[in-house]
């Protein structure tokens, strides 16, 4: 495979993308929808093929299903990119505008981000989904997908050219390495002369990688040790529903909860009650000196037990919760200071003093007051689509959405004006 | 030198640093220039040492002048600091503030970007602007300036970390490697567990060396091949104090003109203007055969020699100007796509239609109508100070003022709400 030859196509395919009017693009996503229902049934045969390839392999049966395409699978994806061929436009968009006392006019103005470097691991879907996002804002994208799914990736790919053609858009506006030699992951994070920004879709591992070898700036996200504390003020009662739903909904996935810090002078009452509460989902509690004090003489002290020193520093992604006591808000910010990847992290309490100091204080991507950690998502905060959830600080914070898909240009009208 | 130790420290100092005021991060700025004022005589005393041995060194008198200190220079930088001291206050803006039908109130809430490294050359100067704009947003910085300059940004930095101290601020939140051993600095690049972003301020190779090196996002930039597009409706007569202006005004720096495209209708007539309007500021001439041609013959045409075929891809950075005739608007495009490094390009007309496409196909960090590529400047785009010039297209694209030392946390506020 010839990557700079792809970085090249890529570079060229943008510079005609990124002109392309906004009907045209959302006209080749939903090209894409209609590829996708026409061909199904070559669809699931490369997928089967993965999977036949993948039991042979060895794989868990968690990892084949990740991997799996079926019907209605397909048909949720096809009404994704229904439902984002129709979202606002961000390309174009005008801001910052003003006149100078030289009488320069000027403003900034939303364009294409470039060419994006899209690395995965098992989800086919991710094909469809970041091809969707970045013809819709106009940006070329180079992906390389897991090795388990390359006869998906490979369908996939095809019909996005397919629409891509129809749509009289290039083609290699979305390109594929179709090759599975891992040096051509770390070819793809120095191809700086052809691509603007890596964007890792998996775990930790994953983004440490890009970090490490990329000459291109990355986008890392995606990594949450969420915290909530119940204040002394809290509807305990509340309280129980929503750390059951950031516990238990989801518990996969970066925005579940991991931490659970209480008030001292509600944990007596309210820590056994967690306990209970959570139980029947098959939580499993790590419970600091003082937390576990108030639960080793309870009923329920079975699925408790005390933690261990890396627990507080651990993302679960599975059913256990820790539980800590902390003397006061104060204690609670700096626990989160020390131990947060300043994903999600939230305050429950009746005292808007504490609140706002919460919200001031505590740095996080996502700051909550009374919800749940599970609402840092894209779609669940009303961006309509998600290209990724970035815990660095750099350029998008949180959700990203369409518009952080995007950069702008400064544009300077002058009437033959020179620099004194 | 401990980095891990100046990287802890730095990520401390951030945490109270981001919380302070508006008021006690504007005083203490507001301190550096009192302290500065104060003391001149130790200031230009440490520096006459760096003189000294940059001259036992060898360096040219540019470097040496490039490194001097005088009355003032310090002068120019207190001023520079009270006048950045009182500029708006981006931290703590909220913006894109809504109520999803869920009922949860969100919205997004600038904050400082966390412990910026800077890297630079020999100008001391970089030391009090880039902590005083570190200050002012709320940002801590370690600092890794030239070896020529080690004794003047010492004596620099102490000052700085005393009107920390006065202000109740953090000293170590503005830190300075004082070791010019080269290895500190691929540490510093790769010092991802405490700094947020790598700034270099200095030439292409520092800022390759950065993208090499770093496992921290970069902001490079400041790399300029600039154009101007003379149309055929152009108004010549006022196009060559334009030229001029962008030409010579300054012509070591990156907004500097670079390429004059010629519409091949006025080429006859303006190409000798060109360069008998340039040719008293000392300017040589690249063109390129066509242009050639046209200007061979004429009692012009000594300073003018054929373009080599690495010239449309040079930073003068000096008072050399290619020029060169092209058919059209498309080919005027098709050039600057081709040769530009995307900082700043200008067409010259009086056709608003080319003007617009002009705006529409050219995807620079800055783009020009009918005005001078040597506004490409925070000052001069009126955005009251100056980090850098960027010219990639992540977080920040052209001059980057103070918002763009910032990011932001999404704040969500409900009522006990959990995700459906």
């Amino acid at each position: 495979m010839d990557l700079q030859l792809i970085g090249r196509k890529a570079k060229e395919s943008f510079e005609v993308l990124a002109r392309a009017d906004s009907r045209v693009r959302e006209n080749a996503v939903l090209w894409i929808a209609d590829e996708l229902d026409q061909h199904v049934a070559e669809i699931i045969a490369a997928n089967q093929e993965d999977i036949r390839l993948g039991q042979q392999a060895g794989l868990t049966p968690a990892l084949i299903d990740r991997l799996m395409l079926n019907e209605s699978r397909l048909q949720g994806i096809s009404q994704d990119l229904r439902a984002l061929a129709v979202l606002p436009d961000p390309i174009g968009e005008i801001f910052d505008q003003r006149t100078l006392p030289n009488g320069l006019k000027l403003w900034r103005q939303r364009v294409p981000l470039g060419v994006l470097g899209v690395i995965y691991e098992s989800r086919p879907n991710v094909t469809i989904d970041v091809s969707g996002l970045a013809i819709k804002t106009g940006n070329a994208a180079i992906l390389r997908g897991g090795k388990e799914t390359l006869h998906s990736n490979r369908a996939l790919v095809k019909i996005v050219q397919t629409a891509l053609n129809r749509s009289g858009l290039p083609p290699d506006s979305i390109q594929f390495i179709d090759d599975p030699d891992r040096r051509l992951v770390e070819e793809l994070l120095r191809l700086n002369e052809y691509v603007d920004v890596i964007i890792p879709r998996g775990g930790a591992g994953l983004h440490q990688f890009c970090r490490q070898y990329a000459t291109i700036p990355v986008i890392t996200g995606g990594i949450g040790i969420c915290h909530l504390f119940v204040d002394a003020s809290a509807d305990l009662e509340k309280s129980l529903p929503l750390i059951y739903n950031a516990k238990t909904q989801r518990p996969s996935v970066c925005n579940a909860l991991d931490t659970v810090l209480v008030h001292e002078s509600v944990a007596d009452e309210f820590l056994p009650q967690i306990v209970r509460y959570l139980t029947p989902a098959g939580v499993a509690f790590k419970a600091d000196p003082l937390a576990y004090r108030y639960l080793r003489d309870s009923d329920i002290s079975g699925i408790v037990s005390p933690a261990g020193p890396e627990d507080f520093d651990t993302e679960w992604l599975s059913l256990v919760l820790g539980l800590k006591v902390v003397p006061d808000l104060s204690a609670a910010i700096q626990h989160i200071h020390a131990h947060s990847t300043h994903h999600s992290d939230g305050i429950l309490t009746a005292d808007s003093a504490n609140a706002e100091r919460f919200i001031h204080e505590v740095d996080s991507a996502a700051v909550y007051i009374n919800a749940s950690t599970r609402f840092t998502d894209g779609a669940q905060l009303g961006l309509g689509a998600e290209v990724a959830v970035s815990t660095q600080r750099l350029h998008a914070r949180g959700p990203m959405g369409l518009p952080e898909l995007t950069t702008y240009k400064w544009v300077v009208v002058g009437e033959y004006t020179v620099r004194k």
